[in-house]
């Protein structure tokens, strides 16, 4: 059983996800095409746990190969469904069991196209299903947040090379999370309005960071950005959560992300990347402060450990710079 | 010229070491022998800036070959230390100009021979030379922290083979060392102890977690430890800074650190690794607070990057677990 663990001097928390473990010894490599079977690949539906939800050809049945966006529990869970919370003390340390949710979004039938490579419909239908996951966990009052991520490459952790997306469902907010939730309170009561609002109005004034930008929503390297060709997505408008989206902004949505990987991969050499998902946590108070966005990260290989112990990023290239590369990147 | 810059949501600030880059492009790879002269290497001595210091044998003068301990400074310095602070605004934006310090310190003349394998003595003389390097810039206002740090194998960031420790003179406190403060004093003002002292006492009376210790120190496996293996190491009695240590804790430490290392190595099959030292900021208030210690992170190559864009950690190993594994490992 998985369990959470607080450290006792920071408050911050750990998952010990001890059956996840066993995916690190079962999976096949993640890379180029799969020499084992992939169970992401359609045919291969027996591989995985019964699937939770499924965009489908007209005509076709639940679990079999005819799918085109695949929603599964993760077969190796960090955190299980069943079960009540049963928070402990011991000592001076707190726990809490491995209670939440951990599920795949697989993002196509085609093991080898990610998501920049797909059609936009298929992008816009990847997006849609991501919104309508979190609608329905947000029904578990169990949950506080829901984690999107995604790791693609082996240097970014991922275990299978099948493009997919990943979602834990987690008893607490995490704590960066609470952080920008801190952060755009204060900012809130100092200047009356948002953090992030005022971000992309200094930065599309002064387009030096920006990258890309449509209707409703603009890309832009980060003022102080941990690694180089960080760059974030987020609404023009101020929005706390991505649960309403329409069709129009899922559009818009997919299209500026498409552009951005197509333009990382482009100049980066095909970089493993991950990507965070950062909403506003379901029953926080001012929840609505937040402002939603995603954050991209390409590993570039020689990126230091260094961040790890100190939580001090060096970062070797200004924004400024990577926003240039990305912005005259021909896609 | 390098920058901090704070990000104005959460508060972290990055250092953008443009001219570090260079670094990465210039120098052998880290690994097994260097097949390019090693910088670092004895009668090489030119390659690097003229030394700061170092411990020497007799009748041996400044840059020749014959020193045991080195101290240089980077060559490719994050933050330089000539010239004054000057923070700026821009906008909603802070930044203040790379002024700090940046030096080596040489772990000894042996390119193959890492801190687990020197003879106590020369352990010893490392460690001494790291106390003498924060005493002497703990002279220099400008600087409030000192993050002393080790890369070792390219995985954990490392640019060179040969065993060197960094020292990073900063004008503002990191971080998660902050977030330490303020966990030491919220924990004094509700229960009016040490909680490190807390960790140490029920984790020495319950010793599940406990690897190692000696007269001054304990080497533990933390409660909510952020990855496999990751270790503590900590002064038994309540220390904040460990610049007045004797000849007799430096010994301890020293072999400490070095049993440590050793059973990893063994055990973890020569993993790349980071240690990081924690100790109490230079002028702030209440740092008589702090409990300093030094953490290290084996770098095993399957964690996921995931941590990197959420500041959330899965951890596949127990530290129960963790230790059992150390403590049983014979050196």
């Amino acid at each position: 059983m998985s369990e959470l663990r607080k450290d006792p001097i920071t408050g911050r928390w750990v998952v010990f996800a001890t059956e996840y473990r066993q995916a690190l010894n079962t999976v096949p490599q993640a890379g180029t095409p799969a020499v084992n079977p992939c169970p992401f690949c359609p045919g291969h539906e027996a591989m995985t746990p019964p699937e939770i939800t499924a965009q489908r050809s007209a005509g076709s049945a639940s679990n079999d190969a005819k799918w085109k966006v695949r929603v599964i529990p993760n077969k190796y869970p960090v955190l299980r469904v069943e079960g009540a919370l049963d928070p402990r003390g011991d000592g001076i340390y707190d726990r809490i069991n491995g209670i939440g949710a951990h599920e795949i979004i697989i993002e196509g039938p085609d093991h080898l196209r990610d998501f920049d490579a797909l059609s936009l419909e298929q992008a816009e239908m990847v997006l849609a299903t991501l919104r309508d996951r979190f609608l329905d966990l947000k029904k578990d009052f169990r949950i506080q947040y829901v984690q999107a991520f995604k790791n693609f490459g082996e240097y970014a952790g991922a275990n299978l090379g099948h493009p997919h997306i990943q979602l834990v469902g987690l008893p607490l907010v995490p704590k960066l999370v609470q952080e920008e939730l801190d952060g755009v309170r204060r900012h809130q009561a100092h200047r009356g309005r948002c953090v992030f609002c005022d971000i992309l109005h200094q930065d599309i004034r002064h387009p030096e960071r920006l990258i890309a930008e449509n209707e409703f929503f603009a890309a832009l390297a980060p003022y102080a950005a941990r690694s180089p060709f960080e760059t974030w997505i987020l609404p023009k408008q101020h929005q706390s959560d991505f649960l309403g989206l329409g069709k129009g902004e899922i559009r818009a949505w997919a299209r500026l992300l498409r552009d951005i990987l197509a333009r990382c991969k482009r100049i980066l050499k095909d970089p493993a990347y991950n990507w965070a998902l950062h909403t506003a946590p379901f029953q926080a108070t001012d929840a609505h402060l937040f402002h939603w966005h995603l954050e991209i990260f390409p590993r570039l290989a020689r990126t230091t450990g260094f961040e790890w112990g100190t939580d001090f990023f060096f970062n070797p290239t200004l924004p400024e710079e990577a926003a240039r590369f990305l912005r005259e990147a021909s896609v």
